[in-house]
């Protein structure tokens, strides 16, 4: 498959997280990069709340939903203090990544710019491979998103299982659907 | 698995369909029986416009999208008729059979008892090998229902390539992913 | 004022009261004529629920929510036996005439024709003097139409105060704000 | 009446106003006074577009609306720099004025603690008089607060008839419903 590799992401701070996140440490899982900034009102009217039901709707399965805070524009007040207020008042759950300012002045923060966005809101769907599927800006259908979402859950699921297949096969050993045993 | 076949479905009269349909013309395919009044103010509120989205959503996927008129109360006012009529003002594209009266008096029709359904709007969502794998009652969460589509629809179409196989098997073929080759 | 008197209702049934309304019996009340269809999605969605809450909201108030069912199309499926099923299903407690049928065969009800509405639904505002003051088709946001009738119901209240102090005069009384007294 | 007489507004900068409002200023109309924080849910999904729509539904009737930045948690967070983005972002047109931090240290601006208010949104009605005739909190319905606001407009005209008529009276003029003369 031609799918694009997603670009590593660039973050200065993590909310909501003990352990900063990266695409490597998920790997294995789908991601939902659910990139928003705090004053975007079709943010917090539609991106951020399904963002949250997307967690909850999908707990259990191999899916990770991360935020990703992409100021570009009204730096001054969308500040790492005011997103952590933010957060808390609106009762987020779901870890959120603090994109990180470009060094050379450009508005546009380092993972924006290297993901191509368009603004906020935009979706990013991304295989348990880490690749990027899917790219979506603006206001998506819950019902859309959730079909994408579950095709890369059952994707992830086979793909973990052909993974331990093949590391297994390579060192020699038997697996069938639920065990695999060492050969002598 | 044990799943449990869906029985078969009793109607007296399909809207929105030029042939009746029925359980053994959908095999191969994911099914969204949708039960519905049309009195009913949940199935006009969330569950009707709901099925549309469904069939709109999965365009092209091996699901059908299936309304049935389950009437177990104010027979004389959701009369055939009336659910034309009905249809016609809201604009309903998807197929709808109406459930068969009880021929003994029961309030209830006949396919409602048949699946054991406990008022409208209820989904039961069917496998493409005919199989009940979900029953659901009263307001479902869009994300939460296309997700069990999602799922269904993808097994649908490894349903489809296995039987394929099977049958070719059974021809004396061998099939790969994408190919088939007959055997001398 | 050169407000058009309200014409009278032509009404075959009366739902949600023991007794027959009229502009006549209402006088002194402003009044929300509803009118609607059962069948038409706008009214379900929106005028009914407006009805519905602007008799609650308005509750104590010289004002008075009449539902008129004024069937000009699918009239085999929106027939009174349909009607009084649809209004207990959706719960509806404001009184609702049945517009009569025109007897020459034109499918617009009398009621309907005489106010020159153009579909459903329509909202008719009428003063406590029975006088046509607003025509409004299609939908309503909740403000402007609270607006207008507080303007109604304050001008109710004065003109029901005018009208006594009208007839107490003329009968040689004298009233002031709160209290009436006769003279010898 | 005994309504309470409203206490002056203590405001360290206006937005969307060239001038700086006052409850003096704006004697003679009816007042919205609509307490919010921009980080408050509840603001942004209810309470601020209500005051833009009643803004909009009472344009060219005698009604101020007025917004009030009461920041009482968070203060790092929701500076006057933010307050004017998260302005700007949501294109609100309400002249709103910034509640003036306690000197004290008390977390609870100077305005909300005058007028007892329990947190936002909080809408405070006054008159045409400078006195509090309403003090809502949380969600409040669009019907429920346009009939309050339509009253008190209706008020504000009549009352400003009436002081017309009394500055009149006491120059010695003669004022009907429609016109005043000055006498020699």
């Amino acid at each position: 498959m031609s799918a694009r590799p997603a670009p590593p992401w660039s973050v200065t701070e993590w909310i909501n997280t003990d352990v900063p996140l990266s695409l490597d440490a998920l790997r294995g899982k789908a991601i939902l990069l659910h990139a928003f900034q705090m004053l975007c009102p079709g943010c917090i009217a539609h991106g951020i709340p399904q963002a949250q039901k997307a967690m909850e709707v999908f707990k259990g399965a191999p899916l990770a939903v991360v935020g990703l805070h992409t100021v570009f524009e009204h730096h001054d007040a969308m500040t790492p203090t005011a997103l952590r207020a933010f957060v808390h008042e609106y009762g987020l759950r779901f870890p959120i990544g603090i994109d990180a300012p470009d060094p050379s002045g450009d508005p546009i923060p380092r993972t924006m710019r290297a993901y191509g966005m368009r603004g906020t809101p935009t979706a990013v769907l991304i295989d348990a491979r880490g690749r990027i599927r899917k790219h979506l800006f603006g206001r998506i259908d819950d019902m859309v998103l959730a079909r994408n979402l579950e095709a890369l859950v059952i994707e992830a699921s086979v793909t973990a299982r052909d993974e331990i297949a093949e590391k297994t096969a390579a060192k020699g050993a038997a697996c069938g659907d639920d065990a695999c045993v060492t050969r002598p």
